[in-house]
């Protein structure tokens, strides 16, 4: 396999000692940076730890991914799965080093299910006995499950769902059926080819004492065994599968599901807070459930964590590569053969890069504001048995959900965008993850939907605060909304007083004006004028959007500007973290000057000041991009990416993975058209037959074998 | 097979009763509009006729394309390539037929370069010995061609690239050399595993005369055989290969290839324009190139209708699905159980979904604007030798090229995104199209870098229509500017007069106002402030913008409210176009408000109303939307859509895909993490086995055992 090639190397410069100079011109401390934003949960150790055990081994090795047809994808995904289980317990890995091993190894595979909404389903919603009985078998795994909740027909409106669950008096027992085709389960991830067990959540039906008429209850979870322990065949009257490939998640069998008037007995309804009495038939109702301390706040914080470092692996790729990358000579430069300028200089790509670089702090400060947030309310209902935070903190985190989710997808693909030819290639690492992150801004609630949450709790805030003159603040919204209420009548001087460019605390201010002035105005239309709801909806949308970004920019402001940083900073990079501050702020505003302009937050005047504003702090940032991306510590198995690794040997890599690595140059082709053949001494009908075969898939006959080709394990 | 899914049905109201409804209430007259749009070039029969044949071919059939592996798409790629040519053959079809069929197989496989670079470049670039010569080799595919330019260092900066062909006074030969790896041929396609002669774009050195010091003369181009025509494999001192897996387009095989001092005869320079004497190794200069119609124009006139035809097929699938899909009551419905509205009903969807809508007929009709001026002009050429409006034609082909490839890959993504869950499932069929479509804004001029050209020209004719106050204006963007120039000193007043919501024609002026403030802008900083080309690069991708999208606007205004629509329309479908250019303008501006704010082309005041007349005109569109998608007449067969299918038969079609053709499901698997068993019955060590290597994918081994498995084809 030797050949001339591998004694050339790339044109000098060479990325690694482009790199070595990127590191040494800036006075960003990359360490002590690295500790102030992953400390968190010792995850820098923990990362070295997990990724030193699972890179070394074959089945996680990443480099073929993309070559493999989807049906292998999920092979080596359950294989993956299993070895992943194995290698906790060798290790005695906790939860977390678990959650840092799927992290590491990039991929939903077919396990990723069991511990987390289906054992957060059974120990939330099992009573006492159920819990018994199902958790150990959940726990040691020796079951496998999955969620099934979504439907063909019904995805967010979870109360119009169609599977329902029959109570027979005379047999004691539900009856699941799905009555249509929209009644079939759809999406729930490891139910197409992997779980033996599901929480199936189904309308409950019962029948009236009196008339004997059936009558739904309302959507409840149903622990159901849907396949046999022996052959993982499903049970009789249960038709399960794959839906099939998607945008990202090969490894995952997000599957389907129905029922065909599949009985399970009374204990199979999860009864912890309602039940069923199977001597009468009757419904017991839900007692008030326990303290909620807001864990979907938690979640949410976890998702804007997540949304940071799957943002900062773009950016890292991007500012990396492109720091590397040389095209054109300066348009002004006086000389002839003037060397080429590296793309990162050109205005043109700091505008889509070193915003996002900022973003990925701010959306960091705001993880950790919620974070402390959901600790410091559930400390204080825990002592003090006050709730009022909690309304607050649920608003602004469906906003934030929407807003950081959003952020991250569409940053992901700027880069992508800013690379060029090469960020379209394979090498660039940039494929699975934007294919995968796109899944974010709809799962886990709807980025357009779930932003009516936030503006409802804004507008009842602002009614309050209207209505009641003297009220005692419950939270920050309310105080805001008082300030900006007794500025109102003296905001047009004030707005034009923003020196937003001069100030960084003017920048904060200019937001929160923003937000309560689109506060302000949804509720007269609402609450005032009694208009319709839905005719509101993108003014609802355009206010969570504000008010989220409010709170994004105050974060980010107090964790740079109060000299609390912790773990502590020393000044030369807490100045680099003003200066992206600023950016973040000053670009964000931009992008929706107007609406900074109807709130009078902002003159036309100082608009102008903007655009030079904020290329003169791209100019400040550029010098420090690579220290700062260095900072998230994302591992090279993690970017898997020739174009952003550590090292910066760009070249090199693109084509060894090229030349060493791709399985299509392994075969030699026949081009000619006069001749069926395609690969090179394979016969015409041969390859005619494989192909017409690999086109249209899955025939009846290959159903037919499949039926039979199963060996019960024993 | 059977199984009681067999007789499930969707629930009420189904998608094809559903879609009925929809196109019986609205009056657009379907039929004529596609006429109106799609006549050209007998577009809508040519369809017919090459979609009739092609579809009912199984090599052809597409649903099983997201299931394969990488290298079989690409031999099913070559497979279909070589059946498209044989079937061109077979029903004597032209140029145009081949274009449509290519257009309708909706992949990019490995003989398109052959009818494109390859043969242009031959019969651009050829003398007349080397055309009689290459010319029937080509044309009759005895040989297949690709285009060899870019490298793995160097893309748009052409006159960068590192390869070279030197001039060997001894032998009378160029000898063709990589000196590095960033030399490497990179991304051409049709040069991985499939052609067998390139083009070669190298720096072309010759010795000096005097000292025999070589010096490079710029990139030219080589013919070069580089395959042998028995065994395909590449000849000595060459090293070709595929350079892997991509974003999209699996059925290419973009290539790299590499040259070790490979030596080719004088003849191999293309030298129609210029050549090597081979008696004495001096360089002809080129000639003056002959006439020049700007051909430049037309590419990017098809790349702006092939933009519109793409765009149209996502709002297509996205106004078919969303108007079936139902989604949660109205909020302020009065009875309990009002039934669940359609998606499409709701103005957070209708926002993302209708101004695209309206974009496919401003992509239209600029198009078609340019269409026009590029015949014009060609004639006026012809019969006048007037070259004056060219140059205008080329500045506005560059940023409508970015502006118009960037609307289309970023409304793919939020149709798809607006389908949230189907919409990243494979039913959805937008898989792929987002993921090839995604290369456009990079591709044949990077969006962020050819905006310096439409700005560069826009800022040349402000300073001569300011230095010369009485010019002849020399084309419509003299008159615009001299325009501005006049009213300059009253813009006050005028701005604060355009009523853009009252009135279309203020909309066409409001952006001309802003293009020109833009100009002058940059015109005065550039030209009287002498700043720096670098530091501007942002202001002149914006200028570049503004023209740009006022040309979109200046257009569209002009195809519906002239009355000059050909072929005729009649007046209810006018009427409703009137009101999608109305919805794309205001929406346009609305994104960039601050901008129209800052050239005085908008107030603060009238910006408020913007806003409510946006969601006004989408309910007024909003009838009429499966109508006008109906009019741009995308087959199914294209669609490849469950969800957006003519029938509207949304979920029937879901199922059946992932019920019957999902080769996943034929498959058993054992869950038990206790076991390395992956399929139910494969034995332990071959799972593993297996599975390591499909991971771990090529190795050295694998390399030895190709190099020694071809048989020469005799």
């Amino acid at each position: 396999m030797a050949d001339f090639t591998d004694k050339l190397r790339p044109a000098e410069p060479q990325g690694p000692s482009i790199l070595a100079q990127e590191r040494a011109g800036s006075q960003v401390n990359v360490t002590a940076l690295s500790q102030h934003l992953l400390s968190r949960n010792d995850f820098l150790n923990r990362q070295k730890r997990i990724l030193a055990i699972l890179e070394p081994l074959p089945i996680f090795c990443k480099k073929n991914q993309l070559n493999m047809a989807r049906p292998d994808r999920y092979h080596l995904g359950l294989a993956r799965a299993k070895a992943l289980r194995r290698l906790s317990l060798k290790h005695g890995w906790d939860r977390d080093d678990y959650v840092m091993a799927d992290y590491l190894m990039d991929e939903m595979g077919p396990y990723a299910l069991q511990a987390t909404m289906f054992l957060t389903s059974l120990r939330e919603q099992c009573n006492d006995e159920q819990k018994a009985y199902w958790l150990p078998k959940a726990e040691n795994w020796e079951i496998i499950g999955c969620y099934g909740q979504t439907e063909l027909g019904h995805g967010s409106n979870v109360k119009g769902i169609e599977c329902q669950a029959k109570w027979d008096p005379q047999t004691k027992e539900f009856i699941i059926h799905s009555p249509t085709i929209t009644a079939s389960k759809w999406w729930n991830g490891a139910l197409g080819r992997t779980a033996n067990h599901a929480i199936v959540v189904a309308q409950l039906l019962l029948p009236d004492s009196k008339t004997g008429k059936y009558r739904s209850y309302g959507p409840h979870q149903f622990i159901v065994q849907i396949r046999d322990m022996k052959t993982n065949r499903p049970l009789d009257g249960i038709v399960i599968g794959d839906i099939g490939p998607k945008y990202g998640y090969p490894g995952m069998d997000n599957g389907y599901m129905l029922f065909d008037h599949f009985r399970v007995p009374h204990a199979a309804l999860l009864s912890k807070y309602s039940g069923v009495d199977p001597e009468n038939g009757t419904y017991n109702k839900p007692e008030n459930p326990a303290v909620v301390y807001g864990s979907l706040t938690f979640v949410r914080a976890q998702i804007i964590m997540h949304a940071r470092l799957v943002l900062a692996r773009a950016v890292t790729v991007a500012v990396r590569y492109l720091s590397i990358r040389r095209q054109f000579s300066d348009r002004d430069a006086k000389e002839p053969g003037a060397p080429e300028q590296a793309v990162l200089n050109y205005p043109t790509v700091q505008i889509r890069i070193l915003p996002l670089l900022a973003t990925t702090f701010a959306l960091h400060y705001t993880g950790e504001a919620m974070y402390k947030l959901y600790w410091g309310t559930r400390e204080q209902i825990e002592k003090t048995g006050d709730f009022s935070r909690l309304a607050e903190m649920h608003a602004a985190s469906s906003g934030l959900k929407s807003l950081c989710t959003t952020l991250a997808a569409d940053g992901i693909e700027t880069c992508r965008r800013a690379m060029g030819g090469h960020g379209f290639g394979g090498g660039s690492g940039m494929i699975a993850l934007n294919n995968e992150y796109l899944s974010k801004p709809t799962v886990e609630g709807d980025n357009w939907m779930i932003t009516q949450q936030t503006a409802a709790y804004l507008i009842k805030r602002m009614g309050a605060v209207v209505d009641q003159p003297g009220l005692k603040p419950t939270d920050s919204v309310d105080e805001q909304f008082q300030d900006y209420l007794r500025n109102t009548r003296s905001y047009h001087t004030r707005a034009s007083n923003l020196d937003i460019v001069g100030y960084p605390i003017e920048l904060v201010r200019a937001f929160k004006q923003r937000a309560s002035y689109f506060s302000y105005q949804a509720y007269q239309a609402r609450v005032v004028e009694k208009k319709p709801w839905t005719g509101m909806m993108l003014q609802l949308h355009k206010l969570s959007r504000a008010h989220s970004e409010s709170l994004l920019v105050s974060n980010f402001y107090d964790a740079v500007f109060a000299d609390t940083a912790s773990p502590p900073l020393d000044g030369a990079t807490l100045d680099v973290l003003r200066l992206l501050f600023r950016l973040f702020a000053l670009f964000t505003l931009d992008a929706s000057a107007s609406e900074f302009l109807l709130a009078k937050a902002l003159t036309v005047d100082m608009l102008q000041h903007v655009a030079p504003a904020i290329q003169d702090l791209m100019a400040q940032v550029r010098p420090h991009a690579v220290a700062l991306v260095d900072a998230w510590a994302i591992p090279d198995y993690v970017l898997e990416s020739a174009l952003g690794s550590y090292d910066g040997d760009v070249y090199n890599r693109l084509f060894h993975k090229a030349h060493k690595e791709n399985p299509l140059n392994l075969l030699t082709f026949n081009p000619d058209w006069r001749s069926e053949e395609i690969v090179m001494g394979e016969g015409e009908e041969n390859a005619r037959t494989r192909l017409e075969a690999l086109a249209l898939g899955v025939t009846a006959k290959d159903h037919e074998r499949a039926a039979g080709a199963v060996k019960p394990r024993l």
